[in-house]
C-alpha cells in the first residue's frame, strides 16, 4: 500500500477551516501540519480552531511556515489572500520545500496577463523544484471559466461568452454579507469601492482564461463595480437593508476587441437575490445555453473544488498551472492514496 | 512557424464528412489523406464526398489504409464503426504508423470494463510507439460522462449520479430516424432491438466512466432499451408517426452496486420529443442541478467534440486516454500550429 498524501494546510481562516474538515474526510489524505500567523491560532490544535466536531486532531497550528514546510508534504493547501503580490513569498517557500500548492489566491488562478513576471517567476520555481502549483476555487477556477472552457467542447466557432452568476447572499455568513456592502447607503458603497475594500476578486482572470481558451482575441479587459440597491425590505438572520439601500454587488467584466465586446462575465450577488443561478452562455455554432439552477453554493463549493484538485495537481507537469489544463474531477472520500 | 498539424480522415461516412468539413476551418491542420473502403468514395475528392462547398480539396480518398498512413501524420480522425472489437486492427495500424487517433468509437471512450484485454493492447501499443489514442464524440465523451465529472468538482459528497438527454429526432436526418425505430410497430421494435439493430452505443462506457469518476463503487451496469411510443401523430420531414408506432427510443443505464442503483443515465430520442435538453443531477453535498435547455446538438457537437480534442491528444502522453484525462476546451479556428 503506498503511504498516504501528507498535507500541509497554509491559512486557517473560514475558507482555511472548510478545507481542512473536508480534508480530513479523505482516507487518502493525512494532515501533517498547519501553518496561520495568526497569534489567536497559533499553538492551537487545527481541528479546534477549525470547529471539527471530531476535535483535537492532534495537529498544531503554527506560525512559522518554515519549520512546518520540514514535515515534506506532498502538498500544501494555501488559503491565506487575493492577492499574489502578498502571497508570492509564500507560495515560493512552498515550492522551495518541494511541495506542490493548491491555493485558493484569486489572482493566481490565471495570472498570465496582470502579472507575467510572477507568473513566470513561480513557473521557473516550480519547475526547478519539480513540483507543481494552480489557484483555483469556485471562481475563479470552476463557473465562469473552466465550465464555460469544458463546455466549448461542443462548438464550432465561437463569437461570444456571457456568464451570469447569481447569488442571494441571504444565507451566507455576516462577514460576507458585510463584504458586499449589504445595509450600506449606495455613497457609503462607492467610497469602499473606491477604497478597493468591496470588490469580488478574479473576474479578470477568468476573463483572461475563457479568452485563452476559446481563442478570443482580447485585448482589454476591463471591468465595474455598481451596487445592487434594494427595491424593498431585505431581512437576513443578521442585518435589514432597507429599500433604497445597498443589498449587494453587480460587478461585470468583459474582455474586448477593438472595444466591441467579446467576453461577458457578470457577477451579481446580493441579499434577497431572487433566482440565483449560474448561466453560462456560446454565441456561435451552435448556440448553447448551460444553467446551474440555485447556483453552485460557494460556500460549499470553494473547499470542494480546492480538495479534489488536489490529486489533479500531485500528477500533473511540474510548473505552474491553472484548472484550464487540469482535468477537472472528484477526490472520493475512500479512494486509496 | 511551426509546421501544421497533419491530419487523415479514416472513415467519410456522415460523421467523418462532418469532421473534415470542420478540419478544413481549422488554420493549424493540414489534412493529408483519408482513407474509406466504400467503393462509391474511393478515388474521389474528399471535399466532394464530404459535400463541401469548397471542393475540390485536392485530397483524394484511398481504400488502401496502408498507403495512405504512410504520409506521416500527427493525428488520424477515426470514424467507423461504434464496436471496438471490429476497429482494432484499424486502430493499431494508425498507431504503428506513430499517429495520435482521435476516435469516434463509442466502445473506446471507456473500454476498461467491457473490453479490458483490448484495451491493455491499445494502451502498450500506443506506448510502443510513442502516441496516444482517445475515443470521444458529443455522447459518450461529453454530455453524461466528462461533462458529469467535471460538474463533481464542486461535490464534498456523492451518493448518486444522474444524466437524462432528451433529444428531438424530429429535424434529424432520415437514416437517424430509422435507426431509432420511428415509424415502427412496438413488435418490429423488440425484434430490431433483440437483433442488436436498435441500440445507442455508449452508455455503459458512460456509467463506467462516472463510476471511477466519482469513485462509486459500482458492480454491475444494466442497460434496457425500450420503445418510446408516439401519442399523437408525428410528422417529420421525411416520415410519418401514427399514435401507437414508435417514436423512438428510450434507453437507460445503471451502474450498481449490492443491487442499489448510484448510476442513472437516460436517453430519449424520438421524434417528436418536448422540452429536449441535457439534465445533469448530483445528489450528496452539495446537491447539484445542471442543465442544458434544448439538449447539446448531437449532430454539430459530435463533430466539435472530436475535432477539439485534437491539440490535448497531441499534448498527451502516449497511451489509451479517455476524455476523463484530458483538459476538453477548443481548438480555435484561428489557432496556430
Amino acid at each position: 500500500m503506498k503511504k498516504k498524501i501528507r498535507a500541509i494546510q497554509y491559512g486557517v481562516g473560514p475558507i482555511g477551516a472548510s478545507i481542512v474538515k473536508l480534508l480530513r474526510e479523505k482516507q487518502a489524505v493525512e494532515i501533517v501540519g498547519a501553518i496561520d500567523i495568526d497569534p489567536a491560532k497559533a499553538g492551537r490544535d487545527l481541528g479546534e480552531v477549525a470547529g471539527a466536531a471530531d476535535a483535537p486532531w492532534g495537529v498544531k497550528i503554527s506560525a512559522n511556515a518554515k519549520e512546518v514546510l520540514e514535515k515534506s508534504a506532498d502538498v500544501v493547501i494555501h488559503s491565506t489572500s487575493s492577492a499574489l503580490p502578498r502571497v508570492m513569498d509564500q507560495l515560493l517557500e512552498c515550492l522551495e520545500a518541494e511541495a506542490c500548492v493548491v491555493s485558493t489566491c484569486e489572482e493566481l488562478s490565471y495570472p498570465f496577463r496582470t502579472y507575467p513576471e510572477l507568473a513566470a517567476k513561480l513557473d521557473a520555481a516550480a519547475k526547478d523544484w519539480g513540483v507543481a502549483l494552480v489557484g483555483t476555487g469556485v471562481n475563479p477556477g470552476f463557473v465562469m471559466d473552466k465550465l464555460m472552457v469544458t463546455l466549448a467542447a461542443v462548438a464550432q466557432r465561437i463569437d461570444h461568452a456571457k456568464a451570469v452568476r447569481i447569488v442571494d447572499a441571504s444565507k451566507r455568513r455576516l462577514p460576507l454579507q458585510n463584504k458586499i456592502g449589504a445595509g450600506m447607503s449606495v455613497e457609503e458603497f462607492r467610497a469602499q469601492v473606491a477604497a478597493g475594500v468591496i470588490k469580488h476578486v478574479g473576474l479578470p482572470e477568468s476573463v483572461a482564461m475563457v479568452a485563452d481558451g476559446l481563442g478570443l482575441p482580447v485585448d482589454q479587459i476591463t471591468e465595474t463595480i455598481e451596487p445592487a440597491v434594494a427595491q424593498e425590505r431585505v431581512q437576513t438572520e443578521y442585518l435589514t437593508v432597507q429599500p433604497g439601500q445597498v443589498a449587494g454587488v453587480h460587478q461585470i467584466a468583459r474582455g474586448l476587441s477593438g472595444g466591441n465586446e467579446l467576453i461577458h462575465l457578470e457577477l451579481q450577488m446580493y441579499v434577497g437575490a431572487k433566482d440565483p443561478a449560474d448561466t453560462l452562455e456560446l454565441t456561435g455554432k451552435p448556440n448553447i445555453t448551460l444553467t446551474i439552477p440555485g447556483g453552485t453554493p460557494g460556500d460549499v463549493a470553494t473547499a470542494s473544488v480546492v480538495v479534489n484538485t488536489i490529486p489533479m495537481i500531485l500528477d500533473a507537469p511540474a510548473g505552474l498551472r491553472t484548472s484550464r489544463d487540469l482535468p477537472l474531477g472528484f477526490f472520493a472520500p475512500g479512494a486509496k492514496p
